[in-house]
């Protein structure tokens, strides 16, 4: 099922024409628009699904199949020094586009991008408040 | 195939003792222990892989099946606001450790962390180069 009003899906289907880097029935992977750097690329599934709660679990393993195919393309082929697999979840996550989709980042020594997180210490009677919550 | 001067390795195979969120025979999942916020946890394969290059695209594809059920525990009992998923390859990409993990991240509204890139601006003449190169 695909979303009339969702960019996206529109791109996946090839109604809006994008650089494509590899199609099949279930995904397209295409060239980010505003790219971190040269190859930045972005695994679509066809079908509309918002994130990652919303996927299949079997669609999710394939992207991450494609996810490395794409990965070796760029180091073999772009010869970027290391690769970011990046998929995000929702405005908090930094999530823009609606639409599931998995980021492939090509990166360069000293690029600046991705900066790390500030850690949250937690001591280990919190780790296992959260165990307990998690498991 | 388990590396000795690995800590990952051990972490995983329990040789070194964590806050333990899943296991199975494949992989182990633990809390982060500089989390960015909490339930902050990592995918380990047990068998010692440096990175998603060498992972075999099975263990990469259950990796991201696993990866979808603790996303919905963090969404679930941890009520968190956005989720990541994240996965470095190679120190240029902000990989520390040289054994492949797989950061699933909980995030708040507002928590600040993995700001987004600065985008490099690309021409369509650009784009289709790097579309030859990468087909």
């Amino acid at each position: 099922m695909t979303d009339n009003n969702c960019i996206f899906c529109k791109l996946a289907s090839g109604e809006i024409p994008s650089y494509t880097v590899y199609e099949d029935d279930t995904f397209r992977a295409i060239l980010d628009a505003a790219p971190a750097g040269e190859g930045h690329t972005l695994i679509l599934p066809k079908s509309h699904y918002e994130n990652l709660f919303e996927l299949p679990e079997d669609v999710a393993a394939d992207a991450m199949r494609l996810a490395k195919k794409i990965a070796t393309l760029l180091r073999d082929r772009m010869h970027c020094d290391g690769v970011n697999i990046l998929q995000n979840n929702g405005a908090a996550a930094g999530q823009t586009v609606m639409h599931y989709h998995l980021h492939v980042i090509p990166r360069t020594e000293g690029d600046g991008h991705l900066a790390p997180w500030t850690p949250v210490q937690r001591s280990p009677e919190e780790q296992e408040a959260t165990i307990e919550k998690m498991r």
